[in-house]
């Protein structure tokens, strides 16, 4: 139909349904394509009966009494991204919600995953979720439990909208116990669908329904998925669409991390661990760097070269004497005895009967050794937050 | 030390400290080369002072007291790959254990990691080490707690040897609640140090102990590792030694997997999950294929594409008309309730006053409708195990 209506627009492909009959070209065309041609027979007799049970009329009246608002191709609010479906893109969307879908998605970040998932997937979720909308990013998800309502939640938490790409029409909350989350989702962000008021979900809609949560984001994070899970289909949608795709790792034995292990294996996917990692993968390059983790301040850091040579010197249980010392730390014994003496001013070590013996948890707060750029390394660590 | 045995031979060498000069040549090339020149006098005077703590003839004697045996360059027993090593190549090797060096690094994976693991990356390490051993692979890591401690246990639950290399003499229990595993370890495998006997070790000795690691097998894996673990070290000369380099990512949560991650992230390591993805990686190509990860088997597999595009059309919860479903599914009409007739004698579907219904855990069992090639997706999924 998509391939029909990009050759004689809506009204033309309305009226070749209505005829039950469609123009030799087209169809020659299709069947001089590669791939096997559909079954047009079936296909015009399944549109035929489509048509004659469509009642548009009543689906505009319908969502305008509910508040929700139909968005075409052309219209100021389509998101033109959208066009990268080709024959494929809807041919127009449901919205029901207080934000802008084109103004939104400028900077969104489609977050995917199981249904079932996992304590530790639905806190990762949120916590991406959350961080990307205090960036100012846009979350765009599905509307099932798990991982799509663990994202739309951290990122209710945050400052950015957030948008719920539905398989049922805008009105129907499925599941139905989401129906106060779909609520707070209309208020701050969209309920976003192809199908008209009061359509029920059923697989195949959750299928194509992927490809507009992939088309619509800049990029797809995969952030918990079983081998066989939906969220590998967006994952294929935005790989076909050339949409970055990233992907959370997880423990090797959560059964619903295989799915991303197996694209970061592949090279399919970016590992991602921080909703930083996924801004600095969509984001514009140069900016939106994440920051490079950064391990603990360690004493022997805040030591001139010469006395951590000593210091790793010296032993932690038994203790040594100063030639040994000076042996080990490969310098000169009158050098290992003036670092010794400032190590133990210092606290670093201690002379026992048995020699010198370094301590394991020195006091190295402001102590004479300090180096000026000492400070560097003191900054809080990212990776401890 | 090592460019200056690789100029003139250990003899050669041993004369120019014996008499405290270098060969002006020698000092000239060191001078020439790039980075900057080591102060020679300072090495001189180093090497002079442990030549003359010394006693070479009293470690021999000590270490064949001990069982160990010293081999070196050119032995039967001398790994060659260390060769890799250039001038950073060990002088020798003390060798304590059942096994033969070189024949049990042919085919060797180094387990490596925190020694803080964490429950799941003592887990993981003792799995790799046990999936590795039971497939003849031989494990090489170090001697300390957590990550090393359980890769040597998972090898000593499989059939192949395992090897510990100590920063300390291999006499040396460090830490000493180890004894026994080391006792295990000789048993079955091999303790290698370049120290001899009695020798404490020391955190630069740990560091120069982890090229051995790296350079004795054919690949590193990474099991945990902090931001600044000595792990990482390991990882560096593995990939400077143009060794595979593998990491086993872990929860994101987990600082101990930010290193893993890290590595990851930069393509510098391969994302392994299992001991068959690491025996996939440094195997020989084509052979040590790791299987790919299959889902379960879903009801919908057993049935033919128009049974299944009906079944998906219909709806789960309220129950639908047969048009309704025909409309879904895209079929005409006849063959709608054909395959609904035929789906709920399999018992996927059942008809309800408020119409067709799917069941959410259909009997699959030898039904009718079960595809000649169905059998196939039964295959034991590799992920469950």
């Amino acid at each position: 139909m998509g391939r029909l209506v990009a050759a004689y627009g809506p009204e033309g492909a309305l009226g070749q349904v209505r005829r039950g009959h469609l123009d030799p070209s087209f169809v020659e065309e299709l069947s001089s394509g590669k791939g096997r041609t559909p079954d047009l027979a079936r296909l015009l007799e399944g549109w035929h009966a489509r048509l004659m049970a469509a009642d548009p009329v009543t689906d505009l009246i319908e969502g305008h009494r509910l508040g929700a608002r139909l968005i075409v191709p052309g219209d100021l609010e389509w998101p033109s991204q959208l066009d990268d479906l080709g024959s494929a893109r809807p041919f127009g969307l449901w919205v029901h919600g207080n934000a802008d879908l084109r103004f939104s998605c400028l900077r969104s970040v489609a977050l995917v995953g199981s249904r079932a998932a996992t304590p530790y997937g639905a806190h990762v979720a949120a916590e991406f979720g959350a961080g990307l909308s205090e960036s100012g990013w846009t979350v765009i998800s599905g509307g099932a439990y798990g991982i799509d309502t663990a994202a739309h939640r951290g990122a209710l938490a945050g400052e950015a909208q957030t948008i719920a790409v539905l398989a049922s029409g805008t009105d129907v909350a499925y599941p139905v116990a989401n129906h106060h989350l779909f609520e707070a989702i209309r208020a701050r962000g969209l309920i976003v669908s192809e199908s008209p008021m009061g359509v029920r979900p059923t697989r195949p809609r959750f299928l194509v329904r992927n490809r507009i949560i992939a088309a619509l984001s800049r990029g797809t994070v995969v952030v918990e998925a079983a081998v066989r899970s939906g969220a590998l289909n967006t994952a294929g949608h935005a790989v076909a669409l050339r949409r970055h795709l990233a992907a959370v790792p997880g423990p090797v034995t959560s059964e619903n991390s295989v799915g991303c292990h197996r694209l970061i294996r592949r090279a399919e996917a970016v590992c991602v661990t921080s909703a930083r990692d996924v801004i600095e993968l969509v984001g514009a390059i140069g900016d939106d760097l994440a920051p490079e983790p950064r391990g603990p301040v360690l004493p022997r850091d805040a030591l001139d070269e010469e006395s951590r040579q000593v210091l790793e010197a010296v032993p932690s249980r038994a203790g040594a004497g100063p030639a040994t010392i000076a042996l080990d730390s490969g310098l000169d014994l009158a050098t290992t005895l003036a670092c010794l003496g400032a190590l133990a001013a210092a606290g670093y070590v201690e002379r026992t009967d048995s020699g010198w013996r370094a301590h394991r948890h020195p006091e190295v707060s402001n102590n004479r050794m300090t180096r000026t750029n000492g400070g560097d390394r003191g900054r809080p660590d990212p990776v401890r937050r």
